[in-house]
Protein backbone atom coordinates (compact mmCIF):
# COMPACT_ATOMS: atom_id res chain seq x y z
CA UNK A 1 0.00 0.00 0.00
CA UNK A 2 0.77 4.03 -0.44
CA UNK A 3 -0.31 5.70 2.57
CA UNK A 4 -0.73 9.32 2.28
CA UNK A 5 -1.69 12.67 4.10
CA UNK A 6 -3.74 15.15 1.96
CA UNK A 7 -4.85 18.44 3.02
CA UNK A 8 -3.97 22.28 3.98
CA UNK A 9 -1.10 21.76 6.37
CA UNK A 10 -2.24 20.87 10.00
CA UNK A 11 -5.46 19.70 8.97
CA UNK A 12 -4.48 16.55 6.76
CA UNK A 13 -6.71 13.52 6.37
CA UNK A 14 -5.48 10.00 5.58
CA UNK A 15 -5.87 8.31 2.55
CA UNK A 16 -4.00 6.06 0.15
CA UNK A 17 -3.23 5.80 -3.32
CA UNK A 18 -5.17 3.17 -5.32
CA UNK A 19 -3.45 1.06 -8.26
CA UNK A 20 -4.91 4.33 -10.93
CA UNK A 21 -2.55 6.69 -8.81
CA UNK A 22 -6.16 8.04 -7.36
CA UNK A 23 -6.25 9.09 -3.80
CA UNK A 24 -8.79 7.10 -1.68
CA UNK A 25 -10.24 8.71 1.58
CA UNK A 26 -9.32 6.39 4.65
CA UNK A 27 -10.93 9.36 6.96
CA UNK A 28 -14.25 7.09 7.37
CA UNK A 29 -11.32 4.50 8.73
CA UNK A 30 -8.95 5.52 10.60
CA UNK A 31 -7.91 8.91 12.25
CA UNK A 32 -4.64 9.72 10.69
CA UNK A 33 -1.87 7.57 9.35
CA UNK A 34 -0.17 6.81 12.60
CA UNK A 35 0.10 4.92 15.88
CA UNK A 36 -1.74 1.48 15.83
CA UNK A 37 -3.08 2.31 12.76
CA UNK A 38 0.66 1.28 11.40
CA UNK A 39 1.44 -1.56 13.20
CA UNK A 40 1.32 -4.71 11.09
CA UNK A 41 -2.12 -5.02 12.75
CA UNK A 42 -3.87 -1.82 11.50
CA UNK A 43 -1.92 -2.56 8.52
CA UNK A 44 -3.48 -5.97 7.42
CA UNK A 45 -6.78 -3.88 8.35
CA UNK A 46 -6.57 -1.25 6.03
CA UNK A 47 -4.65 -3.78 3.32
CA UNK A 48 -8.16 -5.87 3.38
CA UNK A 49 -10.20 -3.40 2.02
CA UNK A 50 -10.85 -2.27 -1.30
CA UNK A 51 -9.82 0.40 -2.24
CA UNK A 52 -12.26 1.03 -4.81
CA UNK A 53 -14.63 0.77 -2.32
CA UNK A 54 -13.68 3.91 -0.73
CA UNK A 55 -14.42 7.63 -1.72
CA UNK A 56 -12.19 8.59 -4.74
CA UNK A 57 -10.47 12.41 -3.95
CA UNK A 58 -11.09 14.84 -6.43
CA UNK A 59 -8.76 17.13 -7.57
CA UNK A 60 -4.51 17.37 -6.63
CA UNK A 61 -4.65 18.04 -2.96
CA UNK A 62 -1.76 19.17 -1.29
CA UNK A 63 -0.06 16.18 0.45
CA UNK A 64 1.45 16.45 3.86
CA UNK A 65 4.45 14.75 5.41
CA UNK A 66 2.62 10.65 5.38
CA UNK A 67 3.00 9.84 8.85
CA UNK A 68 1.77 11.66 12.02
CA UNK A 69 2.76 11.84 15.24
CA UNK A 70 5.87 11.29 14.79
CA UNK A 71 8.25 11.82 18.12
CA UNK A 72 11.82 11.03 16.96
CA UNK A 73 13.25 12.25 13.46
CA UNK A 74 16.77 10.38 13.58
CA UNK A 75 18.98 10.81 10.99
CA UNK A 76 21.99 8.47 10.43
CA UNK A 77 25.22 10.44 9.37
CA UNK A 78 28.04 9.64 6.86
CA UNK A 79 26.42 6.49 5.65
CA UNK A 80 27.26 6.20 2.20
CA UNK A 81 30.75 5.50 1.68
CA UNK A 82 31.46 7.93 -1.32
CA UNK A 83 29.23 10.64 0.47
CA UNK A 84 31.64 10.08 3.80
CA UNK A 85 34.70 10.54 1.67
CA UNK A 86 33.42 13.56 -0.30
CA UNK A 87 32.81 15.40 2.78
CA UNK A 88 36.04 15.07 3.43
CA UNK A 89 35.20 12.40 7.42
CA UNK A 90 36.00 8.50 7.53
CA UNK A 91 33.50 5.85 7.69
CA UNK A 92 32.34 5.58 11.12
CA UNK A 93 33.16 2.21 12.98
CA UNK A 94 29.46 2.41 14.07
CA UNK A 95 26.39 4.55 13.01
CA UNK A 96 26.81 8.13 13.64
CA UNK A 97 23.25 9.43 14.44
CA UNK A 98 21.51 12.87 15.46
CA UNK A 99 18.20 14.42 15.82
CA UNK A 100 16.45 16.58 13.17
CA UNK A 101 13.70 18.32 15.02
CA UNK A 102 10.12 17.19 14.19
CA UNK A 103 9.34 20.64 13.46
CA UNK A 104 11.46 20.38 10.73
CA UNK A 105 8.91 18.31 8.90
CA UNK A 106 6.39 18.76 5.96
CA UNK A 107 4.98 17.89 2.94
CA UNK A 108 6.81 16.40 -0.06
CA UNK A 109 6.00 19.36 -2.02
CA UNK A 110 6.17 21.95 0.40
CA UNK A 111 8.22 25.19 0.22
CA UNK A 112 11.97 24.63 1.80
CA UNK A 113 12.60 28.17 3.52
CA UNK A 114 16.37 29.07 3.63
CA UNK A 115 16.41 30.40 7.01
CA UNK A 116 17.92 33.92 8.02
CA UNK A 117 21.41 34.17 8.03
CA UNK A 118 22.01 31.05 6.09
CA UNK A 119 25.03 30.58 3.25
CA UNK A 120 24.71 27.06 3.17
CA UNK A 121 21.73 25.16 2.62
CA UNK A 122 22.18 21.93 1.24
CA UNK A 123 19.98 19.01 0.33
CA UNK A 124 20.44 15.44 0.98
CA UNK A 125 17.66 12.58 -0.63
CA UNK A 126 17.75 9.84 1.91
CA UNK A 127 15.64 6.55 2.23
CA UNK A 128 13.56 6.94 4.85
CA UNK A 129 12.15 4.28 7.75
CA UNK A 130 8.94 4.41 9.00
CA UNK A 131 8.09 2.39 12.63
CA UNK A 132 5.04 0.85 13.28
CA UNK A 133 5.58 -0.96 16.64
CA UNK A 134 7.74 -0.03 19.66
CA UNK A 135 11.02 -1.61 19.23
CA UNK A 136 13.45 -2.09 22.11
CA UNK A 137 16.74 -3.86 22.26
CA UNK A 138 15.48 -6.22 19.40
CA UNK A 139 17.94 -8.04 17.21
CA UNK A 140 18.75 -7.65 13.01
CA UNK A 141 16.72 -10.42 12.47
CA UNK A 142 13.13 -9.31 13.88
CA UNK A 143 14.24 -5.48 13.36
CA UNK A 144 11.60 -5.43 9.50
CA UNK A 145 8.80 -6.79 12.14
CA UNK A 146 8.71 -2.94 13.82
CA UNK A 147 9.19 -1.46 10.37
CA UNK A 148 6.02 -0.44 8.61
CA UNK A 149 7.21 1.13 5.57
CA UNK A 150 9.61 3.27 3.43
CA UNK A 151 9.39 6.65 2.44
CA UNK A 152 11.51 9.30 0.69
CA UNK A 153 12.98 11.71 2.83
CA UNK A 154 14.91 14.95 2.19
CA UNK A 155 17.36 15.77 4.77
CA UNK A 156 18.04 19.81 3.86
CA UNK A 157 20.92 20.86 6.26
CA UNK A 158 22.49 24.13 6.55
CA UNK A 159 26.62 23.21 6.69
CA UNK A 160 27.72 26.72 8.27
CA UNK A 161 25.14 25.67 11.13
CA UNK A 162 25.41 22.35 11.47
CA UNK A 163 29.34 22.77 11.75
CA UNK A 164 30.53 26.35 11.76
CA UNK A 165 28.54 27.43 14.86
CA UNK A 166 29.72 25.21 17.58
CA UNK A 167 29.44 21.10 18.04
CA UNK A 168 26.05 19.05 17.54
CA UNK A 169 24.78 18.99 13.92
CA UNK A 170 20.72 19.45 15.24
CA UNK A 171 21.66 22.86 14.48
CA UNK A 172 21.78 22.85 10.83
CA UNK A 173 19.53 19.84 10.36
CA UNK A 174 16.37 20.90 12.02
CA UNK A 175 15.13 24.69 10.69
CA UNK A 176 11.77 24.87 10.07
CA UNK A 177 10.82 22.71 6.73
CA UNK A 178 14.04 21.17 6.88
CA UNK A 179 12.26 17.52 6.90
CA UNK A 180 9.66 16.66 4.23
CA UNK A 181 8.63 13.67 3.84
CA UNK A 182 7.09 11.30 1.49
CA UNK A 183 4.69 11.27 -0.56
CA UNK A 184 3.60 8.38 0.64
CA UNK A 185 4.43 5.58 3.47
CA UNK A 186 5.29 2.51 1.06
CA UNK A 187 4.21 -0.59 2.82
CA UNK A 188 7.49 -2.74 3.35
CA UNK A 189 5.64 -5.75 1.69
CA UNK A 190 5.98 -3.50 -1.85
CA UNK A 191 9.46 -3.04 -1.42
CA UNK A 192 11.48 -5.97 -2.43
CA UNK A 193 15.17 -4.89 -1.31
CA UNK A 194 15.28 -2.11 0.84
CA UNK A 195 19.22 -2.26 -0.10
CA UNK A 196 18.40 -2.24 -3.64
CA UNK A 197 17.20 1.39 -4.21
CA UNK A 198 18.40 3.68 -6.86
CA UNK A 199 18.02 7.62 -5.80
CA UNK A 200 18.23 10.19 -7.15
CA UNK A 201 18.04 14.74 -7.15
CA UNK A 202 18.49 17.15 -8.91
CA UNK A 203 18.58 21.05 -8.57
CA UNK A 204 16.91 23.01 -11.62
CA UNK A 205 16.74 20.06 -13.46
CA UNK A 206 20.49 19.32 -13.52
CA UNK A 207 21.39 15.95 -11.55
CA UNK A 208 23.24 16.21 -8.47
CA UNK A 209 22.56 13.01 -6.86
CA UNK A 210 22.58 9.51 -8.47
CA UNK A 211 23.14 6.28 -6.27
CA UNK A 212 21.90 3.39 -4.44
CA UNK A 213 20.97 2.42 -1.38
CA UNK A 214 23.53 -0.82 -2.39
CA UNK A 215 26.23 1.70 -1.02
CA UNK A 216 24.63 2.23 2.41
CA UNK A 217 27.50 1.17 4.63
CA UNK A 218 24.93 0.34 8.00
CA UNK A 219 21.88 -1.14 6.13
CA UNK A 220 17.85 -0.94 7.69
CA UNK A 221 17.82 -3.75 9.46
CA UNK A 222 21.13 -3.40 11.15
CA UNK A 223 19.62 0.48 11.83
CA UNK A 224 16.56 -0.71 13.49
CA UNK A 225 18.24 -2.68 15.95
CA UNK A 226 21.07 -0.59 16.49
CA UNK A 227 19.04 2.51 17.73
CA UNK A 228 17.04 0.09 19.73
CA UNK A 229 19.59 -0.80 21.63
CA UNK A 230 19.79 2.82 22.69
CA UNK A 231 16.59 4.18 23.21
CA UNK A 232 12.92 2.84 22.46
CA UNK A 233 11.45 3.40 19.21
CA UNK A 234 7.94 3.98 18.61
CA UNK A 235 5.35 4.15 15.63
CA UNK A 236 5.45 7.29 13.13
CA UNK A 237 9.31 7.27 14.42
CA UNK A 238 11.41 8.06 10.99
CA UNK A 239 15.41 6.74 10.55
CA UNK A 240 16.34 9.05 7.76
CA UNK A 241 19.47 6.47 6.57
CA UNK A 242 21.80 8.93 5.41
CA UNK A 243 22.70 10.58 1.64
CA UNK A 244 24.62 9.30 -1.21
CA UNK A 245 27.48 11.33 -2.93
CA UNK A 246 26.54 14.73 -4.92
CA UNK A 247 25.80 17.09 -1.88
CA UNK A 248 26.40 20.65 -2.21
CA UNK A 249 29.03 20.81 0.27
CA UNK A 250 31.15 18.17 -1.80
CA UNK A 251 31.36 20.17 -4.70
CA UNK A 252 34.11 21.85 -6.29
CA UNK A 253 33.29 25.08 -6.27
CA UNK A 254 30.65 24.11 -2.95
CA UNK A 255 27.06 24.99 -4.09
CA UNK A 256 24.35 26.23 -2.24
CA UNK A 257 20.44 26.13 -2.34
CA UNK A 258 19.10 29.75 -3.13
CA UNK A 259 15.92 31.20 -3.79
CA UNK A 260 14.06 30.39 -6.81
CA UNK A 261 15.74 27.14 -7.16
CA UNK A 262 14.10 24.27 -7.31
CA UNK A 263 14.47 20.69 -5.95
CA UNK A 264 13.68 17.46 -6.94
CA UNK A 265 14.23 14.05 -5.59
CA UNK A 266 12.98 10.77 -5.60
CA UNK A 267 13.84 6.86 -4.43
CA UNK A 268 13.07 4.20 -6.74
CA UNK A 269 8.99 2.70 -5.90
CA UNK A 270 8.50 5.36 -3.05
CA UNK A 271 7.55 8.62 -5.60
CA UNK A 272 9.24 11.88 -5.95
CA UNK A 273 9.01 14.96 -4.10
CA UNK A 274 9.43 18.71 -5.50
CA UNK A 275 10.30 21.84 -3.57
CA UNK A 276 11.04 25.69 -4.51
CA UNK A 277 13.46 26.92 -2.66
CA UNK A 278 12.63 30.17 -1.27
CA UNK A 279 14.01 32.90 1.67
CA UNK A 280 12.32 32.74 5.25
CA UNK A 281 10.66 35.48 6.38
CA UNK B 1 1.02 28.93 39.52
CA UNK B 2 2.57 25.37 40.26
CA UNK B 3 0.99 23.28 37.52
CA UNK B 4 1.78 19.21 37.08
CA UNK B 5 0.28 16.15 35.96
CA UNK B 6 -0.70 13.30 37.66
CA UNK B 7 -1.73 9.84 37.63
CA UNK B 8 -0.88 6.68 35.78
CA UNK B 9 1.95 7.04 33.22
CA UNK B 10 0.60 7.87 29.46
CA UNK B 11 -2.88 8.44 31.81
CA UNK B 12 -2.17 11.32 33.54
CA UNK B 13 -4.45 14.18 34.86
CA UNK B 14 -4.07 17.68 34.82
CA UNK B 15 -3.72 19.51 38.49
CA UNK B 16 -2.04 22.43 39.93
CA UNK B 17 -0.53 22.71 43.45
CA UNK B 18 -2.39 25.19 46.05
CA UNK B 19 -0.99 27.16 48.55
CA UNK B 20 -1.08 24.51 51.33
CA UNK B 21 0.72 21.67 49.05
CA UNK B 22 -2.23 20.00 47.65
CA UNK B 23 -2.92 19.13 44.06
CA UNK B 24 -6.31 20.34 43.03
CA UNK B 25 -7.72 18.70 39.98
CA UNK B 26 -7.75 20.80 36.71
CA UNK B 27 -9.36 18.20 34.63
CA UNK B 28 -12.51 19.67 34.72
CA UNK B 29 -11.21 22.46 33.12
CA UNK B 30 -8.48 21.34 30.83
CA UNK B 31 -7.29 18.75 28.99
CA UNK B 32 -3.77 18.43 29.82
CA UNK B 33 -0.72 20.86 30.40
CA UNK B 34 0.05 21.82 27.15
CA UNK B 35 -0.70 23.78 23.90
CA UNK B 36 -2.61 26.61 23.99
CA UNK B 37 -3.19 26.31 27.79
CA UNK B 38 0.29 27.16 28.65
CA UNK B 39 -0.17 30.55 26.32
CA UNK B 40 0.10 33.83 27.84
CA UNK B 41 -4.02 33.70 27.36
CA UNK B 42 -4.46 30.60 28.91
CA UNK B 43 -1.91 30.76 31.89
CA UNK B 44 -3.97 33.99 32.60
CA UNK B 45 -7.53 32.01 32.54
CA UNK B 46 -5.76 28.95 34.91
CA UNK B 47 -4.86 31.95 37.20
CA UNK B 48 -8.22 33.76 37.89
CA UNK B 49 -9.28 30.24 39.03
CA UNK B 50 -9.77 30.04 42.75
CA UNK B 51 -7.67 27.03 43.64
CA UNK B 52 -10.28 26.45 46.20
CA UNK B 53 -13.12 25.61 44.03
CA UNK B 54 -11.43 22.61 42.03
CA UNK B 55 -11.90 19.16 43.82
CA UNK B 56 -8.72 18.02 45.94
CA UNK B 57 -7.10 15.31 44.69
CA UNK B 58 -6.66 12.65 47.40
CA UNK B 59 -3.35 10.22 48.85
CA UNK B 60 -0.65 10.34 46.77
CA UNK B 61 -0.23 9.73 43.18
CA UNK B 62 2.28 9.54 40.77
CA UNK B 63 3.27 12.77 38.82
CA UNK B 64 4.03 13.15 35.35
CA UNK B 65 6.28 14.82 33.74
CA UNK B 66 4.92 18.44 34.72
CA UNK B 67 4.21 19.05 30.28
CA UNK B 68 2.08 17.18 28.25
CA UNK B 69 2.76 17.68 24.22
CA UNK B 70 6.45 18.00 24.28
CA UNK B 71 7.92 18.01 20.21
CA UNK B 72 11.48 19.02 21.02
CA UNK B 73 13.53 18.19 24.37
CA UNK B 74 16.27 20.89 23.35
CA UNK B 75 19.80 20.56 25.91
CA UNK B 76 22.51 23.26 25.71
CA UNK B 77 25.75 21.70 26.44
CA UNK B 78 28.94 23.16 28.34
CA UNK B 79 26.83 26.22 29.58
CA UNK B 80 28.22 26.72 32.79
CA UNK B 81 32.01 27.92 32.80
CA UNK B 82 33.01 25.67 36.01
CA UNK B 83 30.95 22.30 34.38
CA UNK B 84 33.07 22.48 31.24
CA UNK B 85 36.52 22.80 33.11
CA UNK B 86 35.31 19.96 34.69
CA UNK B 87 35.04 18.66 31.16
CA UNK B 88 37.79 19.21 30.06
CA UNK B 89 36.36 21.20 27.32
CA UNK B 90 36.33 25.10 26.36
CA UNK B 91 33.68 27.56 27.13
CA UNK B 92 31.94 27.49 23.69
CA UNK B 93 32.00 31.00 21.79
CA UNK B 94 27.86 30.17 20.65
CA UNK B 95 25.81 27.66 22.81
CA UNK B 96 25.94 24.32 21.74
CA UNK B 97 22.71 22.43 21.17
CA UNK B 98 21.87 19.04 21.22
CA UNK B 99 18.32 17.07 21.23
CA UNK B 100 17.57 14.55 23.74
CA UNK B 101 14.91 12.25 22.33
CA UNK B 102 11.09 12.89 23.94
CA UNK B 103 11.00 9.59 24.32
CA UNK B 104 12.92 10.08 26.82
CA UNK B 105 11.02 12.19 29.08
CA UNK B 106 9.70 10.78 32.53
CA UNK B 107 8.33 11.58 35.33
CA UNK B 108 10.28 13.57 38.40
CA UNK B 109 10.17 10.36 40.47
CA UNK B 110 10.02 7.63 38.29
CA UNK B 111 13.04 5.09 38.16
CA UNK B 112 15.74 6.22 36.00
CA UNK B 113 17.05 2.75 34.15
CA UNK B 114 20.40 2.30 33.35
CA UNK B 115 20.33 1.02 29.97
CA UNK B 116 22.18 -2.79 28.34
CA UNK B 117 25.69 -2.12 27.93
CA UNK B 118 26.52 1.14 29.91
CA UNK B 119 29.51 1.84 31.78
CA UNK B 120 28.93 5.49 32.31
CA UNK B 121 25.38 6.78 33.57
CA UNK B 122 26.05 10.29 35.15
CA UNK B 123 23.83 12.97 36.46
CA UNK B 124 23.17 16.18 35.88
CA UNK B 125 20.54 19.13 37.43
CA UNK B 126 19.16 21.62 35.00
CA UNK B 127 17.16 24.86 34.92
CA UNK B 128 14.05 23.72 32.03
CA UNK B 129 12.34 26.60 29.92
CA UNK B 130 9.00 25.12 29.12
CA UNK B 131 7.67 27.23 25.98
CA UNK B 132 4.06 28.73 25.96
CA UNK B 133 4.21 30.46 22.42
CA UNK B 134 5.63 29.77 19.17
CA UNK B 135 8.71 31.56 18.60
CA UNK B 136 10.79 32.40 15.77
CA UNK B 137 13.11 35.03 15.50
CA UNK B 138 12.39 36.55 18.43
CA UNK B 139 15.10 38.89 19.89
CA UNK B 140 15.69 38.86 24.01
CA UNK B 141 14.42 41.44 25.04
CA UNK B 142 10.79 39.54 24.15
CA UNK B 143 12.44 36.30 24.63
CA UNK B 144 10.46 35.93 28.38
CA UNK B 145 6.95 36.52 26.16
CA UNK B 146 7.24 33.09 24.88
CA UNK B 147 8.37 31.31 27.66
CA UNK B 148 5.46 29.35 30.20
CA UNK B 149 7.69 28.62 33.13
CA UNK B 150 10.36 27.04 34.56
CA UNK B 151 10.90 23.36 35.92
CA UNK B 152 13.76 21.11 37.69
CA UNK B 153 15.10 18.65 34.36
CA UNK B 154 17.38 15.82 34.84
CA UNK B 155 19.60 15.30 31.90
CA UNK B 156 20.74 11.86 32.82
CA UNK B 157 23.46 11.22 30.42
CA UNK B 158 25.72 7.56 29.50
CA UNK B 159 29.12 9.39 29.03
CA UNK B 160 30.42 6.02 26.74
CA UNK B 161 27.61 6.30 24.51
CA UNK B 162 27.67 9.89 24.03
CA UNK B 163 31.24 10.49 23.24
CA UNK B 164 33.14 7.02 22.73
CA UNK B 165 30.64 5.58 20.39
CA UNK B 166 31.18 7.63 17.27
CA UNK B 167 29.62 11.51 17.02
CA UNK B 168 26.95 13.57 18.03
CA UNK B 169 25.46 13.66 21.74
CA UNK B 170 22.48 12.61 21.45
CA UNK B 171 23.01 8.41 21.30
CA UNK B 172 23.79 8.94 25.58
CA UNK B 173 21.23 11.33 26.03
CA UNK B 174 18.27 9.61 24.71
CA UNK B 175 18.00 6.16 26.55
CA UNK B 176 14.14 5.58 27.91
CA UNK B 177 13.73 7.49 31.20
CA UNK B 178 16.74 9.77 30.84
CA UNK B 179 14.52 12.84 30.87
CA UNK B 180 13.02 13.28 34.12
CA UNK B 181 10.85 16.45 34.41
CA UNK B 182 8.80 18.25 36.80
CA UNK B 183 7.31 18.01 39.75
CA UNK B 184 5.91 20.94 38.47
CA UNK B 185 6.03 23.66 35.34
CA UNK B 186 6.11 26.58 38.12
CA UNK B 187 5.15 29.66 35.97
CA UNK B 188 7.32 32.72 34.81
CA UNK B 189 5.85 35.02 37.47
CA UNK B 190 6.74 33.20 40.13
CA UNK B 191 10.54 33.22 39.63
CA UNK B 192 11.73 36.39 40.12
CA UNK B 193 15.00 35.50 38.71
CA UNK B 194 15.79 33.10 36.82
CA UNK B 195 19.47 33.96 36.75
CA UNK B 196 20.12 33.38 40.69
CA UNK B 197 18.39 30.13 41.54
CA UNK B 198 20.21 27.57 43.60
CA UNK B 199 20.40 24.07 42.29
CA UNK B 200 21.72 21.16 43.89
CA UNK B 201 21.79 17.09 43.51
CA UNK B 202 22.67 14.09 45.69
CA UNK B 203 23.49 10.25 45.09
CA UNK B 204 22.79 8.05 48.79
CA UNK B 205 22.70 11.27 50.35
CA UNK B 206 26.22 12.25 49.75
CA UNK B 207 25.72 15.81 47.60
CA UNK B 208 27.59 15.78 44.07
CA UNK B 209 26.32 19.29 42.44
CA UNK B 210 25.80 22.67 44.45
CA UNK B 211 25.36 25.57 42.07
CA UNK B 212 22.86 28.29 40.95
CA UNK B 213 21.95 29.34 37.68
CA UNK B 214 24.14 32.70 38.16
CA UNK B 215 27.04 30.91 36.56
CA UNK B 216 25.32 30.05 33.48
CA UNK B 217 27.19 31.19 30.40
CA UNK B 218 24.39 31.77 28.24
CA UNK B 219 20.91 32.66 29.70
CA UNK B 220 17.49 32.14 29.73
CA UNK B 221 16.57 35.10 27.44
CA UNK B 222 19.76 34.53 25.24
CA UNK B 223 18.93 30.71 24.94
CA UNK B 224 15.25 31.22 23.73
CA UNK B 225 16.02 34.24 20.98
CA UNK B 226 18.96 31.84 20.14
CA UNK B 227 17.58 28.78 19.76
CA UNK B 228 14.64 30.91 17.25
CA UNK B 229 16.79 31.81 15.20
CA UNK B 230 17.69 27.80 13.96
CA UNK B 231 14.15 26.44 14.34
CA UNK B 232 10.55 27.45 15.75
CA UNK B 233 10.17 26.84 18.85
CA UNK B 234 6.14 25.52 19.98
CA UNK B 235 4.04 25.29 23.22
CA UNK B 236 5.31 22.29 25.74
CA UNK B 237 8.90 22.37 24.40
CA UNK B 238 11.77 22.08 26.57
CA UNK B 239 15.02 23.92 26.77
CA UNK B 240 17.54 22.15 29.58
CA UNK B 241 20.35 24.60 30.01
CA UNK B 242 22.59 22.88 31.02
CA UNK B 243 24.09 21.56 34.22
CA UNK B 244 26.92 23.29 37.13
CA UNK B 245 29.62 21.09 38.22
CA UNK B 246 29.83 17.84 40.42
CA UNK B 247 28.77 15.41 37.54
CA UNK B 248 30.25 11.45 38.08
CA UNK B 249 32.38 12.04 34.48
CA UNK B 250 34.16 15.09 36.03
CA UNK B 251 35.32 13.18 39.09
CA UNK B 252 38.63 11.91 40.67
CA UNK B 253 38.16 8.84 39.58
CA UNK B 254 35.35 9.40 37.77
CA UNK B 255 31.61 7.93 39.36
CA UNK B 256 28.84 6.23 37.85
CA UNK B 257 24.84 5.38 38.64
CA UNK B 258 24.60 1.76 39.56
CA UNK B 259 20.99 -0.14 40.45
CA UNK B 260 20.39 0.78 43.80
CA UNK B 261 21.33 4.33 43.99
CA UNK B 262 18.70 7.13 44.83
CA UNK B 263 19.61 10.43 43.04
CA UNK B 264 18.02 13.56 44.21
CA UNK B 265 17.91 16.77 42.51
CA UNK B 266 16.36 20.26 42.87
CA UNK B 267 15.99 24.07 41.68
CA UNK B 268 15.17 26.42 44.42
CA UNK B 269 11.66 27.46 44.09
CA UNK B 270 10.77 24.73 41.61
CA UNK B 271 10.55 21.79 43.82
CA UNK B 272 12.78 18.20 43.75
CA UNK B 273 12.62 14.89 42.11
CA UNK B 274 13.46 11.52 43.63
CA UNK B 275 14.81 9.01 41.40
CA UNK B 276 15.27 5.11 41.83
CA UNK B 277 17.86 4.09 39.81
CA UNK B 278 18.01 0.11 38.09
CA UNK B 279 19.05 -1.81 35.53
CA UNK B 280 16.84 -2.11 31.92
CA UNK B 281 15.46 -5.51 31.22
Amino acid sequence: MKLLRYGPSGAEEPGLLDADGNIRDLSGTIADIGGSDISPEGLARLAAIDPASLPKVEGNPRLGACVANTGKFICIGLNYADHAAESGMAVPSEPVIFMKATSAIVGPNDDVLIPRGSQKTDWEVELGIIIGKTAKYVTEAEALDYVAGYCVAHDVSERAFQTERQGQWTKGKSCDTFGPTGPWLVTKDEVADPQNLGMWLTVNGETMQNGSTKTMVYGVTHLVSYLSQFMSLHPGDIISTGTPPGVGMGMKPQRWLKPGDVVELGVDGLGSQKQHVRADG
